[in-house]
Order: structure tokens, then sequence, then C-alpha cells
């Protein structure tokens, strides 16, 4: 059963793997890239997966068969285990819990090479509704506090398996980069009665500098203090604390953007690693009017020093306002 | 002049390089290693460095001459500029201010390949004399909040040269990861009336699961909820909240136990790259009864996923009592 630690001093929460801890000679070595082997993720290979919880596909599909376009199933590897209590305890003066969640992963395409900007718009929409149909059922688990959607695209951004996919963690705590900005929002709104996320989305509008693409529902900018270059954030225009509300005309607009923001940063930096992640509101939260849900999306392009680590300040060595353009001017 | 930026929901200020930013054909080929280069930081090279801000080498040793075992520069590419006014404005509802500070390079010894556990005792006692030297007179300067002194030894940690060598950057602010470690421990404090890190000390020296190495007056142990694999944390005995009122005696145990500690990161994991940084108080702050200054030493073994950059939730494959078991062994 792998564990969840608290950091005494901040707070801050780590999955502890306690079982088949990684030995000093398991790192090192580069893990070999999957060419040739056969992938779990391709159609016709559902039975080298876990038993799926979730797919859309032709009606009158058999379960784990072929005939699906997105699927869902349980990953093979989980850092959190599914069964069991959460059972919180001391040890000593530090806090910590059973290792329980969800983790899942969500095949967007039956096929290997079908990169997202790839997909049809309807498809990639079809994978946004796999994220919330998997939030809305997960939800209903009363020990689950928080989900966490993400991809990882490449290797260098930490994939393991180079099939389009995205993940799932459902978690018994909210993590804490999360409950920062819940907490920073708050006292925004407590001062100004507003959302600060709409504010921001009212002054890029006005400013165009670090905007790169708009639609009738979402926004998609360098954020002013970005961390990292060509990192981009996607928003709904319209306050909404909870990513599982999208509306289903929302839902396109959604796929359409992010599909377009994915392929400008493949041609403007040349199909880079990346990862993204949707910052939504904790699972047992009434809707919200500081917080507001996103996607940010994180190009991985250098490596990361001693510095940003220890002390979470970051040097970005290229201006948002430089980045948008860039990203704007792709087609 | 870079700026620094404030994220206006968390609060992290960023460095963002307004000038000669890194356009898009800046990123992607690795940076060339430099054997066969001339090295800027060996002896011999005086003249290929800014000029020296402190050095220790032998009396009547002529300034930027060789004949020096530690020499202090600052850096020809500095994140953050010497000179100007902070000149914290508004823009619309965000933050900025000047990208003041300074940032130094701490060159450990003049000869290229003798790495910090190959040193003498004694010298490396001078590359502390060094940081705490640097930091008494940075803290001059009004217009600085904080000093950082970090190291990244090994490329894939952000080191550019491979000359052993630290860094120290002044800022303007206080990093937030510091904020955060202050903050928290000042509510412990206000609840116990005890410095959370002199009882994390009492129980790991009871528990001993994790304590690596220990002397007069350092332990260095595994924390309990350690993010990285045989991340590793040095800590003085007695409570401490400013690095630069180390005693005489205390420098060379703080030397002897670092040097012990990066040996055994050396011979068990196989001379990974690696990140120490040394969390201290900020520089306006009186000594604080609840903050305690330590050091944090991450080994680079692995990459680090989007789920990680997205949520500050980290998964550590490797239980901090079986790193300490490892490290303890190592000699």
């Amino acid at each position: 059963m792998p564990e969840l630690r608290r950091d005494p001093i901040i707070g801050r929460w780590v999955i502890i793997s306690t079982e088949r801890g990684k030995r000093p000679s398991d790192f090192g070595a580069e893990e070999e890239p999957e060419i040739g082997k056969l992938c779990p993720f391709c159609a016709g290979n559902e039975d080298k997966t876990p038993s799926e919880v979730l797919a859309y596909g032709a009606s009158g599909r058999e379960k784990n068969k072929s005939g699906w376009r997105v699927r869902v199933v349980p990953n093979k590897f989980p850092v959190l285990q599914i069964e069991g209590n959460i059972d919180r305890k001391a040890e000593g003066m530090y806090d910590k819990m059973n290792g329980i969640g969800a983790h899942e992963v969500l095949i967007e395409t039956p096929n290997h090479n079908q990169e997202i900007p790839d997909l049809p718009e309807e498809r990639f929409e079809e994978v946004l509704w796999a994220y919330r149909d998997r939030i809305i059922d997960l939800r209903k688990d009363v020990r689950f506090e928080y989900i966490l959607i993400f991809k990882n695209q490449g290797m260098a951004a930490g994939a393991s398996l180079q099939h389009p996919h995205s993940q799932l963690i459902a978690t018994p705590m909210v993590p804490v980069r999360v409950r920062q900005e819940i907490l920073g929002s708050k006292q925004y709104f407590d001062y100004k009665e507003r959302c600060i996320f709409c504010d921001i989305i009212v002054q890029e509008l006005a400013s165009n500098t670090r905007v790169v693409a708009e639609n009738d529902h979402f926004v998609a900018f360098e954020p002013y203090a970005a961390r990292f270059p060509f990192e981009t954030w996607i928003i709904p225009k319209t306050h909404d604390s909870h990513f599982e509300d999208l509306q289903k005309h929302e839902a396109l607009s959604l796929s359409r953007i992010l599909k377009k923001i994915l392929h400008k940063i493949r041609i403007v930096l040349d199909n880079p690693p990346y990862n993204y992640v949707i910052h939504n509101s904790p699972l047992k939260e009434a809707p919200m009017p500081h917080y507001h849900w996103h996607m940010e999306i994180i190009p991985k392009l250098h490596k990361i020093a001693g510095f940003e680590w220890g002390t979470g300040f970051y040097i970005n060595p290229t201006p948002p306002e430089e980045a948008a353009q860039f990203l704007k001017e792709a087609d």
C-alpha cells in the first residue's frame, strides 16, 4: 500500500511508494523507447490492459474489444490504490494516510500515431466528455477530495508510452498548488467582490499582447508571470468553478481551441514534449464565486535547475508577450 | 533590464528576461559540453571572468591573478542586474518591478576536476565562509530582501559549466517557497511555542530511521515527506534562523557533513547530477524563534512529469527510510 505523507512545515502531501521502492540501481538508465514492442493502448490489444471503466464506441460493441473511439482503463501501475480505508493517523509529529485513490488512463484514440492536433474536433470533444464522465462517476466515492486530469506528452515530459493518452488521479486530499490558488483567489474576492480570473480575462483581452487565440467560449493566453517559455492557459470566458459543469456547446469550443494551441505549439517549437493539467475545484466544493477552472499547458523546453526546485522562484527566458506573438502567427 | 513579475493569484514572483529573450529556435539543441574549450573558472584564466568581488588566497596575491583557493565573481550572464532602482509598479491589475539584484558565481577550487568530496575539509570550509562573507556584504544593500545560495552540479541539474562552483542570487523579494516555510513554522510556533525544525530533529534522532549522518553540530536526514528519491536535508542541531550566524567551530562541522553526504550520494547513485540550496531567513528579519536555516540536497534521478508541475503534488518512488539505509551504509 503506498502512503500519503504530509510535509509538517508547509502542509504539502507527497505519495511515497512504500512497496517495490526504487533502489539506487533502478535510476540512471533511460527507459527504453517502445519501438517494435506491442502497444497495449492500440486497437486490437484491449486484453493487454486492465478491464475498461468507460468507452465510447460503435453501438453493440463488446466490452474490452475493438470498435472504441475513446477508452478509459485503470492504470496497470497505479500510484494510488483503489481498495481500502484512508485511515489518517499520526506518526509522532507527522501525518500520514493510506495511499487510497484512483489512477486511470484515458486513451484518446485507437490509432498509435494520431496526436491531438490530428484528431477531428468532434473526436477530441469525446475525450473531454470522458474527462467529465469520469469525474462525475468518481466523485460519488466519498473518500476522494480531488481529481487531477493531466497529460504527459513525450518521454522528456514523463510519458512512458507513446500512444496518445491522458491520465486521471483521484486523491483523498487537495493538492497544495490548487489550495494556494483557491486561497489567493478568495482573498482577492473578499477585497474586490470579483473573481480574479474574470478580471484577468478582461485585462488580457483589452491589452491583447498575450492572447494567442479566442473563440465564443474560451481564451488562450500566455500568463503575465509565466514560469516557463510558452506556458499557455486556456480559460472559459464565463465564470465557472467546476470543469464538470461544461455545457454541450462549450465542449466543442474547448476541443477547438485546445487542438489549435497544441497545433501551434507543435509548429513553433518543433513538436516539443509538453504537459497539460486541468486546475479544477475540489470535489466537495459547491460552485464558488471566486475560483475559475482552467487548463495550463507547459511545453518542456529547458532543464529546471536547483534554484527553481529549491525556492519556487522561476526564471523565464522568453517574455510571454513574445511567446504569444510567435504562437499567434503560427498556422 | 529583466523584469520581476508577480503572479496575481498565488503571489509568486518570476524573473522574466525581457531583453535577449529566447526565441523558439534557441530551444531544442542540447548545450554543447565544454570539452576542449577554455574554462573561465580555472586558475590562470582569471581574465576570462568579470573582476572578482572576493577571493581567499596566498597573502600578497594580486587581484584577478592566480594563487586563490576560493574566488567569487559576478555572473557574466546575470539573471538580475545590479544597477538601478526597484521601481515597483502596477501594470493594470498586475505587479512588477525592475529585475534588480546580484548574481554571483562562487568558484570552489582552482582545479577543474576537484569536486566537493575531493576537497580537503578545511578547503570546503572556506567555500562556506565565502557564502557567509558575501551575505554579510550584500545585505548592506537595502534594495535586497533575500539571498539565495545554491549549487547546480551536472548538466542535467542545470549547470552550464563543469568546473565546481556555487551561485548566489540576491533578490528584492522573498521567494514563495521560503515565505511558505516561514509562515508554516510560525503557525506551529504560535500553537506549540516550539520551533518545528527543532522538534523534527528530536523525532528524527529518536526514531533513527531516516538519519544518514550526524556530528557535533549537524544532522543529515531524509525528510519524512521527501518529494524526491534521496532528497537529503542538513540542519544545525542548535536553533538558528540565520545561516550567516555560523560560528567558527560549526563551519568545519558543516563542511565535514556536507562533504560526507555528497560523497555517499556519489557512491550510491553513481555520481548523479544534483542540486543543493540553502534555505535561510530573509535579510531584514531579526533572529526568529520559529525558523531554522537548513540545506536541501536533491539528486536529479528521474524526470518530473506534468502531474508534479501542475499541482505541486509529488510522487516519490523511494521511501526515505530505504534511501537513508543505502546512504548510511555507503562509505
